[in-house]
């Protein structure tokens, strides 16, 4: 019995899968079929022996820019890309990168003590010794200064903070602010410290965020040490990123440079990242105060405003303002069919020190995707468009290299590229995915197509049921009734800034993570070969699912009949920022009622403590209600146009034209307006932007979020009628591919 | 010009006044008048010296229960009270105490250490030196024991934290658990903890929850140091206060005493407070998983479970089980119209050690207030009714003197006692009031008249917009809706338990604080002068506002005409109850059901990290839906009848009868049962108890909650329906009231 029962399920599975056609979205069922044989035969390649030695040579040295390590391994990716019969070369720009001349910080008084300023050498981390090579602890692009003044502790030193500093009758005006890693993007720290008359900023990583309380300090566990230290750039990014001297242009040779004191992404005062080790007698002798319970880090300690003071530091930074030359490297597999329509893939290589989580752990598995690519060439593979793989330098000083090339080729960009693809620093846990949101159905496709290696699971499933398990009640039930996985949208903080908020090419970023503490080496001389094998993805297993999940979706979009955007996801999620807008204001108005009726009602007598320095705060203007009905309109007219497309899509079956294409290129740029965003012009994106107070963090439909949000009513309106402009272009074209369509079908 | 409108303005005020007719609940206008004026008067006598020379002199030695001090005290106050010529005595009873004769803990592995288990005596503080007389750092109420184990990290201990371990896969089983104070009453964490199978339990302070973050250490701060320790009473009183050995009865020289063996209200496990220094030697030598985020402490460590170890100590512990003699000392105030009907006052005074915030704090005003009536007394003021003042002994080992005075006295106490107002620890800040609702409206009033010192507004005013300003909309909306503020329902943790719970009568426990970081010397042999004149209510302004509220409280129901019990806000209280309990069975039942959903998706294998040690949960029943409509029906019958009184008192008016007082006396007392609730038949009371596992949180209608909580679906109907009839009989109570009334009205 029980021999039989096995055979006719076999034999129901067989008949199962036979019956069930090969189905792709934008690929016709013979397509499909060997579509799908192609990508089987990708993801058998990746190694992950190989992904580790990959990880070992890229690691072995400091790597920043402008280092003899970052051209070496820019030339040995170009050589391995050679080697694999790949079309590759190097493109080389110089841009400005200044880096460390004098650093120097003393506490004053109440007592004495000059700051270390510098990561040890630990015996167990082979690499950790590279003095000679290491870049010093900084802030790149901070400008240079000789400052003495009182400190004071400004928590996160976001807008929120300098409002409870205020209620509190502290004034951080001519001194010198300690503000803790963390709760918003490091460049808008000294941003707003300049803004509230701060005259120099230090930074220090607090325990509460990447230390002792997440896990064992390094080296016997992951996180930051005492005197770890977070490096990175503090350019102001939200402003333009790239070559500070050639805004908007690429910085080729010819490109005319700005003068460096016309550059308007420097800092406005110096600052500079230390470790807690460091920060610890400066936060000791602080009076005023103790702070208010969500600005408590983990040092073992009251944490004091400062008065400001007593403590009193004196801050020396000079740097050598050099430009230094980039090295990105590209490959090119040409196209068969469509030649012109390019599908990019890229992940930095250069590093802040020996940059092994950040960012190698993404490089590495870019690199096995390459060859795996072009092993399939190889095979007979021929991809209908060019797929073209970058390797970017220069991205942890201001997204440099991605930034410069795509500058450089944008107007050859803006006509072939089809989708930009990013990942970054990459580890273990769950596949996560940003960006347009014409790609989530996309994306949601290739994640049910691999598997997971830890649970068994397709990537998909795992996300899914986790997600589900830390929902919301609410967003439980949304999670469930929808068919795709929702994709979050895109601020800044990786290559992709460019192509998708400068040139409006649709764009992803992803990768894995989430199941190790990760960040406690963030840009430290420790992020390195022997930490990430001891403590992130040490097997590699991740590294491989991030070279067959990424390389899965290179090969699915260069081979579609009919590329397969989607836009009714995208329709539905600017009706979720146009409902949150909405939200925004109401609250916000409501806040500032209630406010105002708690100021007129005494509340804040009744709140003051004699005790305590109180500043009770005034009443402000309650913002006016605005007319949302432009976006209301052309949301639903986005609606309307997207389930138009996807029926006659439906309808059209193996019918529809590949003339489509040219259309649903577009489709990202319509989303744009070259006129920019609101004093910021290179970010042309009218849906998604790094927040010009948050950095990394993405403000949707920024133009109108940030007004409301900075309490400009005006702006608000003709925001709100720009963005409505874009979303009717895009239903526009979309209407138009439905008559295409509906032309094909008949 | 001035001038004349300075005087219009006068003439104005004074027109008013003398338009507003007196008007005090309970009063008819003419003693209303009387009343004012004599109220008046007594809140001119306290004086902030006073209170400060009682704390001088009740703080000045050690003053346990049982202690040489402790008997002085009580002495002392005797003799003050008899000397403004107040008729007191003090009632002696004798109860189990058990204190150390051996303490000590060893880390055994992996490095040796030998606890301190000592609060070193500091030089600024004066009093911290008087080692003879100090009770060293224990647990009351811990059985001996001698036991060696394994250590784990439990967090605060409480039923989650257990679940938590279940689901990281560690048991506690044959260990010794490693738990922090807070989350819950220090009682229900080695309960718990033998519940689960552990051999002993240490209980320490970490900085988190009442150390460094909070404030500067003390002596430069108010906040707990290195080596302080919480001494504190762990007798299961959630099952019966008060001397173990007598449990129900007083415990005077006839009393049957029950053997030590049977007594129920022991630890089952042995259990001792330690220092967070004496803790981190243990903490940073466990292995296992790093704890979640919820579990962290504030040492700068990284806190791990345990394995469970390697860390493994020897707890040892010997008591001495004596019965010791407590001093009670009572007042009394004969009253002139009702003198058997009774308006009790009390506040403890014995400390752990020197006792300065707990108790004196509230005990010097309750003298003052003593010292206040007594003035009036001579100045010709007749209370209408018997006020009684107490002050008890023994209240930190386990509410000793409260309960078993309550029971020696319970006949009479049932009879005649109106309602009881306590007090304990005070210090600066807004008002804070719990207990029955029948008084909600009573407290607003007293609440109204008496002036904050800090911002000159009514003590009401300060609070509701205090309230106000921290609520959510939601919360806001109802703040300002309501004529009355809320007070909170009386859980357990002083002296009011016996007199609410066990014998039904109306009880408030009231004070101010929240404007200091209190709690930081709690239980310490720094909670002494030093500590409470440094950093708490330094000027005793709100010793003074206690003594003034309080005693306005006492005279305010001692002169009423008819008692000012008003039950609309207990039946919407009830109603709010009500509820709550349809909500937490909703949501139990939801949670479950979700929960078994996740675990047939298989959501804990795409949750599980194999780097981590993770038990999947198992499926539980879905508890039945239950039959709310008796709770329903018998709140809806409260709101009718307290409804009907209120239209029939206001009819009525000056007619009101003195005979109604005899129901409204009773009124709390039909909210118990004397068969008590499952499993604890000494709480009586239906609508509020400490909960079995809170120990101090309270649990309202706590048979039904309860038994929801512990998913006994049989009982929660049983339960409702006797909180129904309680429920019911209140409002017949009413309605026999709102009938006298009638009758009076015609």
């Amino acid at each position: 019995m029980r021999q039989i029962t096995a055979v006719l399920i076999s034999l129901t599975l067989v008949l199962q899968a036979a019956d069930t056609p090969a189905s792709l979205r934008g690929y016709s069922q013979r397509s499909a079929a060997s579509e799908i044989e192609w990508e089987t035969k990708f993801r058998a390649i990746p190694q992950q022996d190989r992904l580790r030695e990959n990880m070992r040579r890229l690691t072995a040295r400091p790597h920043h820019l402008g280092s003899p390590y970052d051209k070496d391994n820019a030339e040995w990716i170009l050589a391995q890309l050679k080697s694999w019969g790949l079309d590759a070369k190097i493109e080389v720009f110089d841009t400005l990168f200044p880096t460390p001349l004098e650093r120097s910080l003393e506490l004053l008084e109440p007592i004495k003590y000059t700051a270390k300023l510098e990561e040890p050498a630990l015996p167990e981390d082979p690499t950790s010794n590279q003095k000679s090579e290491q870049l010093p602890t900084y802030n790149a692009y901070s400008i240079d200064g000789d400052v003495t003044g009182p400190v004071v502790y400004v928590n996160y030193g976001t807008q929120a903070d300098y409002e409870q500093l205020l209620r509190m009758g502290v004034s951080v005006s001519r001194a010198i602010v300690l503000v803790r890693y963390g709760g918003s993007w490091r460049g808008i720290k000294p941003k707003l410290a300049a803004e509230h008359g701060a005259i120099g900023c230090l930074i220090y990583s607090d325990p509460h965020d990447d230390g002792s309380p997440r896990g064992d300090e390094y080296p016997k566990g992951p996180m930051r040490p005492a005197f770890g230290v977070q490096r990175g750039s503090v350019m102001d990014m939200p402003v333009y990123p790239g070559d500070p001297q050639t805004p908007g242009v690429g910085a080729t040779p010819d490109a005319k440079k700005i003068p460096l004191n016309e550059v308007t992404t420097l800092t406005k005062i110096p600052v500079m990242p230390i470790s807690y080790e460091d920060a610890l007698p400066m936060l000791k002798n602080l009076s005023g105060d103790v702070v208010p319970e969500n600005w408590r880090g983990n040092l073992p300690i009251t944490y004091h405003v400062g008065g400001p003071g007593p403590a009193k530091a004196h801050l020396h930074l000079k740097f050598s303002w050099d430009r230094k030359p980039l090295y990105d490297v590209v490959a090119r597999i040409p196209g068969s069919k469509y030649p012109d329509e390019w599908v990019i893939r890229g992940n930095h290589h250069d590093g802040w020190v020996n940059g092994a989580e950040d960012p190698v752990s993404g490089t590495s598995p870019e690199l096995e995707e390459a060859r795996g690519l072009a092993e399939l060439v190889k095979q007979g593979w021929k991809p209908d468009r060019t797929i073209i793989y970058c390797f970017w330098d220069g991205e942890e000083p201001g997204l440099l290299g991605s930034t410069e090339w795509a500058e450089t080729h944008a107007a050859e960009l803006k006509q072939h590229a089809v989708a930009y693809i990013n990942s970054d620093g990459n580890s273990r846990g769950l596949f996560r995915a940003g960006g347009s949101h014409s790609l989530e159905n996309f994306v949601n496709g290739v994640m049910k197509d691999v598997t997971d290696p830890e649970t068994g699971m397709t990537v998909w499933k795992r996300a899914r049921l986790v997600d589900i398990s830390r929902a919301t009640p609410e967003k439980r039930a949304e999670i469930r009734s929808r068919a795709d996985s929702r994709i979050s949208a895109l601020g800044s903080g990786s290559d992709y800034t460019v192509f998708i908020d400068h040139l409006g090419i649709a764009s992803l970023d992803v990768g894995y993570g989430g199941e190790d503490e990760s960040g406690g080496q963030y840009h430290s001389i420790y992020d390195d070969f022997y930490y990430y094998t001891h403590f992130m993805d040490t097997d590699f297993a991740y590294g491989r699912m991030l070279a067959e999940t990424a390389g899965t979706m290179m090969m699915r979009l260069a081979d579609a009949d009919v590329l397969p955007f989607q836009f009714t996801a995208l329709a539905d999620t600017v009706h979720t920022y146009v409902t949150e807008l909405k939200k925004l204001a109401t609250d916000q108005r409501t806040e500032i009622k209630e406010k105002n009726t708690e100021i007129d009602d005494g509340t804040f007598a009744a709140l003051a403590d004699p005790k305590k320095k109180m500043v009770p705060p005034v009443k402000v203007p309650v913002p006016p209600y605005v007319n949302f009905a432009p976006l209301d309109n052309a949301a639903d007219e986005l609606s309307r146009a997207a389930e138009g497309y996807e029926k006659a899509l439906a309808a059209a079956g193996d019918r529809a034209p590949a003339s489509l294409n040219a259309k649903l290129i577009q489709s990202e740029r319509l989303l744009t307006d070259p006129a920019g965003l609101p004093n910021r012009p290179w970010f042309e994106h009218l849906i998604y932007a790094p927040g010009f107070y948050t950095g990394y963090g993405v403000k949707t439909i920024p133009g109108v979020r940030e007004a409301i949000e900075e309490k400009h009513p005006a702006e608000i309106e003709q925001q709100m009628v720009r963005a409505a402009q874009a979303l009717q272009r895009e239903a526009d074209l979309l209407d138009s591919a439905t008559s295409e369509l509906a032309a094909a079908s008949r």
